[in-house]
Parts: structure tokens; sequence; C-alpha cells
């Protein structure tokens, strides 16, 4: 049966049409992760005079996060048929085999979907702002900041609480549970958890110094 | 056949051992508006003397909401047979008569039980706790409503794109759809929006005062 060709679980999802991923596991990542350090570099590089060296890891987090969330997710949003691909197009080839960690990408899971369009419309975009705001030290870095990233987190937990809710069981096999299902989106809790408690704190303190102690001092 | 006994829209939704909705649309939005009137009031009154005219509007809304999501959308998360419910109790009379404008709360849809999760279990509490910091004027009350509602407007967002991606067909007519879906749902939107914005203003004019002009003035 055509069905039963794909790698996915559960077996019984319908994906007529499916062409298998060309692409090694490894391939797949080493693309990914050299663009991804490509693009780190140039911004590392590029604004290394006046920032201090949490400001320039924070633009790389915010390029690289948005540059994954417009163009990788972006892609997966706007192509509903990704898993017909035959051209072997990294980005088809990125999401059949992301599909093996959660099989809801490749079966256009609603709620999978609206989260993904959020990301990739709505937070990509910001993100890049992030960029150019912690750049230019604009006074909306804080709160923008802080904005994506409790986005990104709600996002987490609806993806999360979902997969949970339909029985948790859209993986291939528990590695790719763990290493893409949990592995790969636990950045994308971390890291904006991390993120929000250093806003949360320099916007309170900014709130504060308002309040009580007139200072010129730029807060850090 | 039983399944077909209920009122909502797809008809073939299957919900077995439905018991109707024995209060009539206007005893519940009765009971709901007085009950909202009764928590305004107390907080309009209680918190009349420091606070301005807009805190205290802040407050009572930050109270109606962090109440309606504790306890409505709180009872709708951790009742999932509310529908077979033949006590007449009033949570589940309210989410019998709302589920005619969306089928999905009856049918325990898994992305409405993960925003409503999210809703009564974090932004509820935070809500309460946004009522007291406009009261105390602490430090966080502009971060902490902007983070909540933003929360609201993206489980808006999650609500509204995963009901159009499947379909857009769950209200039992035009008139629930129109008042029930959209209606109810809109001032969650118009709302969080405004204080979004709001509170967005008040965090960069702090970070701009901490930045470049000293002053004891607080900010309002």
């Amino acid at each position: 049966m055509e069905e039963s060709t794909h790698p996915y679980i559960p077996r019984d999802l319908k994906l007529p049409g499916y062409v298998p991923v060309s692409m090694s596991m490894s391939s797949i990542l080493t693309i990914y992760l050299s663009a991804s350090l490509f693009v780190v570099s140039v911004v590392w590089f590029l604004f290394g005079r006046k920032n201090t060296k949490l400001d320039k890891l924070l633009m790389c987090w915010w390029a690289f996060t948005g540059l994954t969330h417009m163009i990788l997710e972006g892609y997966f949003v706007f192509s509903p048929e990704f898993y017909k691909n035959n051209t072997s197009c990294y980005l088809a080839e990125v999401w059949k085999e992301y599909s093996k960690g959660d099989s809801r990408y490749a079966g256009r899971d609603s709620a999978v979907i609206a989260v993904e369009g959020i990301t990739a419309v709505i937070e990509g975009p910001a993100s890049l702002l992030a960029v150019y705001a912690i750049a230019k030290g604009k006074s909306y870095s804080y709160v923008l900041q802080l904005a994506i990233s409790l986005g990104q987190l709600y996002g987490c937990l609806v993806y999360f609480i979902t997969a949970f809710l339909e029985g948790d069981n859209f993986a291939t096999n528990a590695f790719y549970y763990y290493s893409y299902y949990i592995g790969a989106n636990g950045w994308w809790v971390l890291i904006p958890l991390l993120i929000s408690f250093r806003c949360w704190k320099k916007i309170c303190a900014a709130a504060n110094n308002v309040e009580t102690k007139p200072t010129k001092k730029k807060i850090r």
C-alpha cells in the first residue's frame, strides 16, 4: 500500500505521493550547522567594535533564530506538500527528516501549522529587528527581545501540550523522539527562558531607576 | 441516534451521554455579567484612593480577566466530560452554551485545550498578580501586563488560525459564530492589543529616561 511506504508514526498516517528523503541525516545537519555558523560569524565580526560580548552573543542568537524561523519554518508553513517533493530541495529534505521526530509536520497538524506560522511570519522578522535594536542600542531592545522570547516559549508550550494530549506518539523511534522532538526544541525553551529572565530584570531595573534613582548611567 | 441529539456543528461530532443545556442563554449571560460587575465594583472601590482612573480601570480588567481565566476556563480545562453534566452546574452550562459558537470545546480539540490550559494555569494567576502590581506601583507592573497581554494575543491567534485551518465550521449557526466565537473573543484581542501598546511605550520611555534624562518623576 502506498500509505505504508513512509517511515513515520503513526503507521496509518496517509501521505499519498510521499517521496523518501534522499539526503543523509548528517548531510542535512552539516548544511544547517555550517550555514548557521556562517551567519553567526558574520554577525560576530560585523558588530565587533562597539558591543559587549554578551550583546554580540545575543545578536548571533537573534540572527540565527530569525533566519531559522523565516527560511526553514517559513518554507514548512507555505509548502503543504513538501513530503511529495522529488527535487532533493534542501528545505523539503529537512522537514521530511524532522517528521521522523514529529510526524505532525508531514501530517499538517493544524496546531503545528498555527504555531509555525506565527513563528515564521511574526517572530522571524522580529528576531532580525532585535539584531538591529541591540546593535543600535534602541530603547525597545529589551522589550522586543522579551516579547519574542515569550512568544517562542508560548509556541513550545502549545507544541508540546498538543502532542501530549494526542498521545505523544509521533516519533519513528526513541532516537528521533529525544534528538529531534526533545533535543532540537529544547534549545528554543532554554535560551528564550534565559533571555526572558534577563530582559525582565533589565526592564524592572529601568523602571526602578526612573522611579527612585536619577542616574545617567546606561544599564547593560 | 444518541450522537445526533446535541445541537453542535459538525453534526457527526460524537458526544455520547450528552445532556442538553438547561439554562437559557440570557440566564447564563446575566449571571456572568453580574458576577463580573460585582468583581469590577469591588476592585474599583477597594483601590479608590491612591490610583488614577486609568489604573483603576486596568485593575478592574485584570481582576475580571484573571477570574474568568481561572474559574471559567480552568473548569473547562479540567472537566473533559462537562457535556455529560446533568446537575445544571453553572460552569458546565456555560461551556455547553459556548460550544454552540465553537464545538471544539465540547469535542476536546487539543489546540483549544492547550491554549485554555496555558490561559487558566499561567495567565489567570498572573492577571491577579497584575492587580496587585498596579495597586502597589511595582516596578514589574508594565512588563507583567505586557507579558500577559501578549500571551492572550498569542492564544487568540492559535485559537483562530487552527479553526480556520480546519475549515472554520464549528458554529451552530451565524448568530453563534458572530456573537460567541467572534464577539466574545474579540474583547480578548482588542483590550490586550491596547494594553500591549501602552506598556510597550511605557517600558521604552523608562529605558529612554534611564539612558538620557535623569529625572525623579514617576512615569504614569
